[in-house]
């Protein structure tokens, strides 16, 4: 079945019903039409300008999406976003995580952290000419051109301090942006509520619908009295943003069409099916394997030593949320025959393209043999980085290469050496005892190296340093002997080192110091073999992407660019999907549901409050009175909503829509089609896992918080009644 | 949730809404109304006529439902219900369980075995007079009366041994039925998919939805040349029966009306709230514990020994079963609050009774009283009965019993040790050995053992023969020695104790026979005990009874007897359901399901010729051509149904309905309105087996298996065209 009927209509269907992309801003006039089709009244106009209302009201978090709800700064976006922010300021006697935060006044709003940000997009300006013009056919020269180039850029509109540039590449290299972002540095934690409410279904659920999670918090941008950008200080003041979303507390219904804004991290859309082979039959299960090695590890070793467990229960719950991720792309390339598809899509390109007698004819067969090229490297340099993976060495590698960089002049060192990212480094460097504990870094680490020891391709210079050619038990002694002797385990030495010469580093004594200092040389050769490769690339990518596009144009497809952690625009349905034969998921959860799922033990404990106010039936007195009527409720089988017009109400608590996005997507509004607040982006579904490579319309879904769920939970859970007079709440005409 | 929604909903709508209901044929005419008003046209009055079509051909195979579809005796049932018969033909060189079986002429269709018998109810008489006029007040005699009464009806009736009679108790001994069943003697098997087909699923998908079984099965029936029923004999010749079931190709659609009838076994829904208090706290969990022991146990001894793992697979598999149908019943009374639902309604019968100035105010209490003690009883005997659990105690114990009985006139026996009793008797001592091995048997009887001495309710004749008070190293010894010395492991010696007197019996050396005359006297005190109960509540029910039928009289409720093993009609809709928040389970599953669900291991290992002719798309030429129009569908979703009229085509593999079944309605023939036969049933979904106490129309459904999927099995993979062209097969008008 899998390429004779999925495929087969995908295919032949080609894009034409489908809601996929994750749309440049400026790009929204260009598919007004569609827009228009699926009830999205906001002139895609207005949509494309940045400065106006609603784009002016979505911010970045730097992870993940957040929008201005108030005209004195309020910011919501979801719990797992504010998480860190929250833990900051959770204490013995006051556990926020546990038990949820309210502040009744602006004076008892906490910091958020001192490096917490908010991120305002202002500008996006096409810089391709810039980046680009003139460059060498010397790949590594080529290479650092680009680099270069960007750099100037940056640097020229970072002037005023209160912004943070960046130069982005959109389709491989096609095109350049160079986007400038005005950063609030105060961001304090106003509403978030329990972590069983905001995280609601943990694990189990993660990936997973029907979902019920509670995952939004609000916090609130302050800034000096000058309005000006400013480190926390009790002095600041709220941030009047140039405008803040209207909250419409009608919500959505099955089938309105909704769009959603935010920073989609990556997507590998247009890359070849020989990637997708790759990545299918090589990278995803080998990452896999290894990543339920460590889980069980880290978990086994847990569980006979409390302080371990503590340690590393965020790197556990990091490495779950990716192996769910691996097992849903692994899980969905089986199900449905995505290089199939792909291939057939790539053959209809390929028999387009030989018809163009202006194109280069080896055009493909040169992009495939770097990426051939580009996988073998990675391959090889597989096992040799995993061998490299203990906490200790990879800190050792990164102070000794700061001392090489510190060598050179600021605007010439290597991105993440300079000095704007000092700041950021130590932080690092200061974070690693939280999460560190030499028994769990050493058994892990010898699993990689024995990984690497039973592979062929070996690196002599480490070999020498390892000693590993000696029995295994001498072998093993060295290990722990490195443990035992290094003083990179204390924060203060590690500190210490950011400062030191290159001289130090090679006399030092420090197990890890030397062993870093012995690889370093090769380290920098396997660096520059992958700055030449990408040289190569950035030259032959480029091109394929154009051939794509023109492709494309042909057909009248419309093409957005691969998500890269920039601005984008994507929009849909509210719509419910088939999940498995017979077996339909509907677009909205609800109240009821939370109660049924409640079992009193992690991840389902809903704190008693919520579940006595579910037990109420008060879905809101003033606000919120939301008519829940799908003629496929349980509730309608029983006495037959159409027949008898016994509607029956609740509060949707999540939703789907089949807007189109990937992770970075995480606290993104979701507007309904006057661009009013309807919900905030939160997750998608298992199923729809593969979409960052192909968007199969049939089951991608995002799932969203409801915003009737918010606002019940502020007006009949934790009365917030002063966050509500905030809000600009509005009904449908 | 629970209470405040589901219940109160339940509560407040009452009975209307409701397809609940295993209705005795003769009560058809009094549900005329709803029987129209689901779109059943064949006239309630021909339905309730056993003499007519359809109803004179459904028959019974003893414990599961089938039914005539051809003139020559083609019978129909499921897989799993003609299972006995296909193991029984199956050897080392055709293996029909693994593969198949189909006779391509009458010829080669081999016997199911000699004790395959069909059942076809030919009457049924209200016997209520005969059974219950002038019974004593004394309980035990009333008892004895009441067995009496009813063998000497049976043994009128079985004048003519072609026949089976029986007295069935309805209302808990309100209404008593004499029924005369015409005994088919030589079932042949005339087509079977592989296991794979029939069972594809397996244990995984046993009580579970949506669900791809080909559960079903052809049989023939054959009798001697005089057209009277005879044991197997190459000269028997086909049976013609009175009539014989169209089959209706088109099938049905969502919303339907359908009806089903068969044997259900048992259901407890007119039982009182302190009977399912105690089964659901007591006895369920109770029982659930045991079995999950066990099936540990035996599926651990499997692992190490392959003849365990054969001789018990039968095993494993039925407690397994019996298992899952345990924690439905458990999940699904944490579900549902069935014993408030169930209580709220007892109140209000009870305040209705309380204004009777008529009824017996002592009624409800006095009734109670005796459940309590039949609660106590139960709880009592427990440990004890366990503590017998042997195979070969319990043969032993069945074998002195029998030897007790011979001494009385054949007319007085208890039932189970008359002379129409022996063969099935002397079959059940032979079957022993393929399900049998000492190991296993006395680890589980220790089990019990220790279970028994662990608690304080202690049978004194028992612990002396045990001398389990000594240590437990010699009580272990005890035991091994008891299975070394017995020769009840052979089965010529078990045959043998047959003829043997009761002084035999006493003066034998063999342990286990031994222990059995040793806690003889101790049994039967404990049977008079439940016989002296019995005959006391064979008082109170059907004053119970009687006061609850005139309360839902009352009300305009329709009155139903609880399931009994004898022929009843249910009907209802095709429907799919709300099975949790946000997860509708469609009515239909399709081709397509089994090919996503096929991962080349057991269950999920479908034939290659089935998975071939999934894969050509062809879903029958002539017979079958199903439209599978549904909205939701996952296809409809790409290209949208509704509005571009590309309807999607599928043969449709099992659907659901809400008839309502139990346990012994597997093979039970589905009809559409016409009374034309559109499915057999095969099981229930999970959610559903709480229905045993309390019906719940919101999630109760019946599983069934579409009579397209059985057409397109017999028409475009096994080339059935001998069997389709004997079939009646109609159109939809």
């Amino acid at each position: 079945m899998r390429i004779t009927l999925i495929a087969a209509l995908v295919l032949s269907s080609g894009f034409a019903y489908a809601d996929e992309g994750q749309w440049q801003p400026y790009q929204m006039p260009s598919i007004a039409d569609k827009l228009t089709e699926r009830g999205i009244e906001i002139p895609a106009k207005q949509l494309a300008d940045l400065g106006q209302y609603p784009m002016n009201a979505v911010v970045s978090l730097g992870y993940c999406t957040a929008s201005f709800v108030s005209p004195q700064g309020l910011v919501v976006t979801n719990h797992h976003c504010a998480y860190r922010g929250i833990q900051y300021n959770s204490k013995k006697e006051h556990n926020y995580l546990a038990d949820g935060f309210l502040a009744k006044k602006m004076a008892d709003e906490p910091s958020a952290g001192p490096n917490e940000r908010l991120y305002i997009t202002e500008n996006v300006k096409n810089v391709t000419e810039q980046v680009t013009a003139n460059l060498s056919d010397e790949p590594l020269t080529r290479y650092e051109q680009i680099q270069t180039n960007s750099k100037a850029l940056i640097k020229e509109c970072e002037a005023d301090d209160n912004y943070r540039c960046s130069v982005n590449s959109y389709h491989n290299g096609l095109e350049y942006y160079l986007i400038k972002q005005l950063i609030i540095r105060d961001v304090r934690l106003v509403y978030a509520p329990p972590e069983s409410v905001g995280g609601y279904g943990g694990d189990i659920d993660n990936y997973e619908y029907p979902r019920h999670s509670g995952d939004f918090t609000f916090l609130r941008a302050y800034v000096g009295k000058d309005g000006k950008p400013a480190v926390y200080s009790e002095d600041n003041v709220p941030f009047t943003p140039k405008s803040y979303l209207k909250i419409n507390a009608d919500g959505v219904k099955a089938g309105d069409g909704v769009f959603a804004a935010g920073y989609p991290g990556s997507t590998s859309r247009y890359n070849l099916t020989s990637e997708l082979k790759f990545a299918s039959e090589w990278l995803y299960p080998t990452y896999a394997a290894r990543y339920q090695l460590q889980i069980d590890t880290i978990t086994q070793m847990g569980e006979t030593d409390r302080d371990i467990a503590i340690k590393y229960a965020g790197t556990i719950a990091s490495m779950s949320n990716r192996m769910k991720k691996l097992n849903g792309l692994l899980d969905g390339f089986k199900a449905t025959d995505i290089v199939g598809i792909k291939q057939s899509r790539e053959d209809d390109f390929l028999a387009w393209l030989k018809q163009d007698k202006a194109a280069n004819p080896k055009l493909i067969a040169e992009l495939e043999t770097l990426l051939a090229e580009q996988q073998k490297q990675t391959q090889t340099n597989y096992y040799f980085e995993n061998a490299q993976s203990s906490t200790l060495l990879s800190t050792a590698k990164k102070l000794y290469r700061l001392a090489q960089e510190k060598q050179k002049p600021d605007a010439e060192r290597e991105s993440g050496y300079q000095e704007r990212d000092m700041k950021m480094f130590r932080a690092e460097l200061e974070r690693i005892d939280s999460s560190f504990a030499v028994e769990v870094d050493k058994t892990l680490w010898l699993q990689d190296l024995n990984a690497y020891i039973g592979q062929p391709l070996k690196v002599k210079v480490f070999d020498n340093a390892l000693e590993h050619a000696n029995n295994h038990k001498e072998f093993i002694a060295k290990v722990d002997g490195m443990y035992a002797l290094t003083e990179l385990t204390d924060q203060a030495t590690r500190l210490a080192w950011m400062d030191k010469s290159v001289e130090a580093f090679e006399t030092s004594s420090d197990p890890f110091i030397r062993l870093a200092v012995d690889v370093h040389a090769t380290n920098m050769d396997l660096e520059k073999a992958s700055k030449l490769l990408d040289g190569k690339l950035s030259k032959a990518r480029p091109k394929y992407m154009e051939a794509v596009i023109a492709y494309y144009k042909a057909n009248n497809w419309p093409v957005y660019p691969d998500a890269n952690r920039t601005l984008r625009i994507t929009y849909g349905m509210v719509d419910g999907y088939q999940s498995k034969d017979a077996l339909y998921k509907q677009p909205f959860t609800r109240l009821e549901g939370i109660a049924a799922k409640h079992t009193g033990e992690e991840p389902y404990n809903a704190p008693a409050k919520l579940l006595a106010a579910i037990a109420t039936n008060d879905y809101g007195k003033h606000t919120i009175q939301s008519v829940y009527n799908d003629p496929r409720s349980w509730m309608c089988k029983l006495v037959s909503c159409v027949e008898t017009k016994n509607d029956f109400n609740s509060v949707p608590v999540n939703f789907l829509s089949s807007v189109d996005t990937t992770g970075g997507n995480s606290g993104s509004p979701v507007f309904n089609g006057r661009g009013e607040l309807v919900g905030l982006n939160f997750d998608s579904t298992y199923e729809a896992i593969t979409k960052d490579w192909f968007f199969n319309p049939i089951i991608t879904r995002a799932v969203h918080v409801d915003i009737r769920y918010i606002l019940w939970m502020m007006d009949q859970v934790d009365h917030a009644d002063n966050l509500i007079k905030e809000l600009d709440l509005v009904r449908n005409p």
